[in-house]
């Protein structure tokens, strides 16, 4: 079992991850988790506060010499703008402290749900921790998650296939996908939308506005078997979705053709299943697909085809030219507060919902196969692989 | 804490569900059961075996002479079918029992992933278990939950949004919503649109066919505060798209403005605070809303407007005119094999949905409010709501 | 990941249990839970209704053709005293229902602080569920958990040692252990304790008094290396302590030498590693123990010795002769209210707590070796084995 | 719900607790930490690095100005010995790094099962995590939660009772516990038995052996009806046992009389029930108890009266006269290695009892009265007094 916990504050002195469950024997570099944090940080309508950032992953536990131990895994990240905030968010008590006090909360972001609910006279212990900054940590942890996945020849990545409301999907898709979709400041594969995207961007931070998008996650490698159809909650298509869903300003989540397969015929909207040419089905158990409407998933489980899925962002919650809302202390309308921020996050989300897919399938992959070092893990899945290469032994050879 | 588990096969002697955490002192009948129970079996395009059903709940435990009592509530639902499948289904081994094999799977279903994961030659071993018959279960504990909610002024409503390609969305939504809704044989509230899902229906059954769609789900009355941004596990959007993105065929989760809100500005897709006029906003700490496009969600909490859920159905992947397939003992291609099944479940899972979220909605009262108690619970309850309105006193009076 | 629920009250319908997360193609039969069952009830000085009820497991589903299928298995027990309960404990409201309240509290039992936290006017909403009834649930469970653990050669057997007062240890244990334990009344294995035991319930029947005692768990065959020292609650140890003190009556557990180790010097409670001889060692890295005070785990790890684990029964709370309590209507002092019960009931405790043994132990092999079907997970079990052996490989031949 | 994870290594940068669940609002500072972290490294016996360590814990998130803000609270305590360790622990790979291998597993330490379980070649990758220097993250994470419990009235103590055999009960116990036992070097309350364990421990330094001992652990103050009786794991006997013996060196946990329990009949093991004398009763509901043999908890439930625990620890397995092993590399006979390190460590344990005492209840009673902020908990908390104060309002008055 995989369980990762983050905590930390946005200007407070660091952002943390655990992540608990990794075996060990796994080769380790703070480059490995560096390499991660530095894509988050890209991306064409950041704000500032991207380049005061530069996160590097301190491995404060769990690896030793360049290798996994079995023990949990502790990634520190500091905030670099600690020094300018060390006053207002220090955890002692000191009566003259500034608070920089947020008492105007902000449509759509967790300032005024937060407050009600924690009985927060200062939104800023709501937002502090409700801040997309959280998401540096679960990167951090997607990384290993990400480091071991390889191990078992899967490969995650994700490009922006809308925003600001343009549309750029892309087919085929090239292979590995992010060496591709880095190399764009949107990180767009189509590249006559990409300019179109970009003046989106220009356009919303000349009007005080923000953009959302739609970014999609695509896994290639995945065994056929993880997850299971025998409980709701040990799915994995539940499990992804919740996954991707608890990213912050994400609103929807699809796989495969997700809410276009609900306009489509039966016949149109499943993947018929053929036998695997000779040299593949390694990892589908020697079957193919003609089509992968379903996104790699049915019944709960991988089918060894591409996992492909979808998050919708709406657009940051923080705009230059605030919103109406109503001060906290008078109950009277003002304008809402603000906090630095960027203009959109789209290309960022998407490397955060790799994060998340790496993690939901590491874990399916260590509930599959057990093993507490890598080797055992991989001899697990090798036998599996046998298993399902046995099955095809008793049929007729391929015409 | 409230934890849910299901038992059962698709015609297994019965179906089985454990909730755990009701607090003791809920009135609780059979029948308050027996109504969810019968609206997931309506809805036009089922097949014949909804007729079989007349799906009924037992209390086998956990309720007396009408009332919760805190122990675990067994509900089991008897499959009325089960004389019919005894000599397949039954867990005695018996040499000569007829196995009604199932080797030639269904694309779109769990019978491949699921034969290859858990190494069954007989799908049937994985299909019993996938079917949506499954959902029945699901039902019961949500009504049960349903229940507890009412006690807080929670009302939970769906209905149908799209079908067949047919869309039809309608606001304001009626209140309560299901009356409405259960008046239609698809659940549509749009009465225009009800001729052409069913028109789709009759084309689709009469082309061997299925079809998809979309359903609404809409929680009113829930306060303010559940869920919380602390952690990504505990952010209520993250868990309610996991519950409705485990319902078999799910392809899609929305929440407000779902994957619209992506195309949108910010300007546009937040929705302002206003002060609540004298009479509202008790459940909403006196704010209230000029929109509801975050569907009642900011930062992974409740705003106290209206849950807006949306999930997309793919058709069901049981066609009488099957798709291409491969035999698993043989390795040759051969048409899927045929379950009895329906045209569409889309109005069924609807109801489902509306299960789901009950179940993750009474989990955040029990988590917010506590109490082993209906009535110790409802005066926490009424504590939030009183401190609420203590930081009202201290505004201005409404003009 | 082995889940298990429990449902049922001590005079309702029936007692289920639901157990998820056994792998596919293990052979099951209800006569395997039926033998365990029986086991259960047995035992000198259990009371008139052992009689009554001869408990007999359906299994309702997760069990086809006399194996498992992978889906979760339900257990139900009914209670054959249901008819004349019914009345009194019926799910329905029902205005003249008599229902025999229990005001009177037993000091011991759970009724007080269950009627005060569940705020229940009639204790007889608390008892019927805190009733060691409730443990046939976890009986049944535990049997389908021990037949996987044979698969790896895991045999789980229990004996008191100590009864009423009179205190009977005897090393070395026969094995396997049950069969000589089950021979005995009080499944005491020294000879000469028995009517000392004996004697003693009888005394106690005689005086309306009831007795506790120690019983001894014993699992043999457990490989080296399940749970874990990474984090508190991965360590076998904790589980199977939290798994035994949560047995009705349970006031102690010890693992080894337990609270006597706490009196030997270091150089006295520890266990010398040795080199295992030539035909021993396949489960134990190829080490063995001079002594295993220990109890066959360290470091919240299994080391391949035998587990020993120890708990203590407090004496029945139910007495003939009524301890002092209060009327929970009045105030008033009364005698505590009485339910039919037993003199004891120590030889079943121990039943149970090799049921509560083998559902933590079977958790922490689907941990350790993964797989979803018994082939898979028995491969991946001999390939660590193998993983094992390798390591010996390369040490001189033993002389 | 309150959830806790460590991490971290013995000779690693650092240690570290994120306790997660802590509602908003409670006072917290460093101090109230260093506390209880400069407790657990007293007591007569430790050896020369408790000097060293001089524990100091960072809040490094989830505090702001001196009060919790509703999120995770990260704790980190530096290793101070860092330095002097880097090169052997480091996370980076070098090829030239000392390793301080470790091949000669000590006999009742994780280092044999570990090496196995994890097939490491060098155990050190093991005893780093086992080493009860983890502990200290425990110890700082159970203050946060006894600074939570104290708004409830919970006060949490420990004594030794038991020290190299040197056995040393007293009652009635002095309150608050703590300032009577941190006055001992032993953390002894019977100033007789003090020098005798002090001898003790002389002897055994000076033979190169260690000592194990018992500590008793004593909450006061809380309520009644914490836990339940309704689910195996919801009980709190349980919970505790297995909190207890998941603390390194344990093998045994008992509750109020526990394995002393076995031996009375019933009528001398259970706690009479009587009315509350008018002045008392506010957190037992009116009632009373003429002893507490069963420590405070029935049928999985807290009485009111208080939780008396004790837990059993073998002596450290690090002798300085080593006991015989096993090389790893080669299979020959061979001492094992030692480490630095104390002869006892029992007045630490009771020290590491009480935080583990600590976080369970801190989440028992997040259960039972949910709340986000302390002020919103508190109150749930004094309504459910006022419930149980109104039951008692329909008694005839004392006499």
């Amino acid at each position: 079992m995989i369980r990762f916990t983050t905590a930390g504050e946005s200007h407070g002195r660091a952002l943390l991850a655990i992540l608990e469950g990794v075996p060990a024997g796994l080769p380790l570099a703070a480059e490995d988790v560096g390499r991660d944090l530095a894509r988050r940080m890209r991306g064409y309508g950041r704000g500032a506060r991207m380049q005061i950032e530069a996160d590097q992953a301190q491995l404060l536990s769990g690896v030793r010499a360049g290798e996994t131990i079995g023990s949990p895994i502790a990634l520190l990240i500091e905030n670099r703008d600690w020094a300018n905030w060390e006053d207002v968010m220090a955890p002692g008590a000191r009566e003259d402290a500034p608070r920089r006090r947020l008492t105007r909360p902000r449509p759509g972001h967790a300032d005024l749900a937060g407050a009600l609910k924690y009985d927060r006279a200062d939104a800023r212990d709501v937002l502090e921790r409700a801040s997309a900054r959280e998401t540096a940590a679960r990167v951090a942890a997607g990384a290993v998650c990400r480091r071991l996945l390889a191990v078992f020849g899967v490969e995650i990545g994700s490009h922006v296939v809308e925003l600001g409301g343009v549309v750029a999907r892309r087919a085929p898709l090239p292979s590995p996908l992010n060496d591709a979709a880095d190399g764009s400041p949107v990180r767009c594969l189509v590249a006559q939308a990409e300019p179109a995207m970009i003046a989106r961007i220009d356009a919303a931070r000349d009007a005080g506005d923000t953009v959302g998008g739609v970014a999609e996650i695509v896994a290639r490698g995945v065994v056929v078997g993880l997850g299971s159809h025998v409980a709701w909650d040990r799915r994995l298509d539940g499990r992804l979705a919740g996954a991707l869903m608890s990213i912050p300003a994400v609103k929807g989540v699809e796989i495969g053709l997700g809410f276009g397969a609900a306009a489509l015929p039966g016949s149109e909207a499943h993947d018929a299943i053929e036998r695997a040419a000779q040299e593949g089905g390694h990892t589908t158990g020697g079957f193919s697909r003609r089509t992968n409407r379903a996104g790699g998933l049915e019944g709960g489980m991988t089918t060894g085809e591409p996992l492909i899925l979808r998050a919708a962002m709406k657009p940051i919650a923080t705009l230059m030219r605030p919103l109406d809302s109503v001060d906290l202390d008078t109950g009277r309308p003002a304008k809402a507060q603000s906090e630095r921020s960027d203009v959109t996050a789209v290309p960022a989300m998407g490397v955060i919902a790799e994060a998340m897919t790496a993690i939901v399938l590491a874990g399916a992959y260590v509930e599959k196969f057990g093993g507490d070092a890598v080797a055992e893990m991989r001899r697990n899945f090798d036998g599996y692989l046998a298993q399902l290469r046995a099955r095809q032994a008793l049929w007729e050879p391929l015409g």
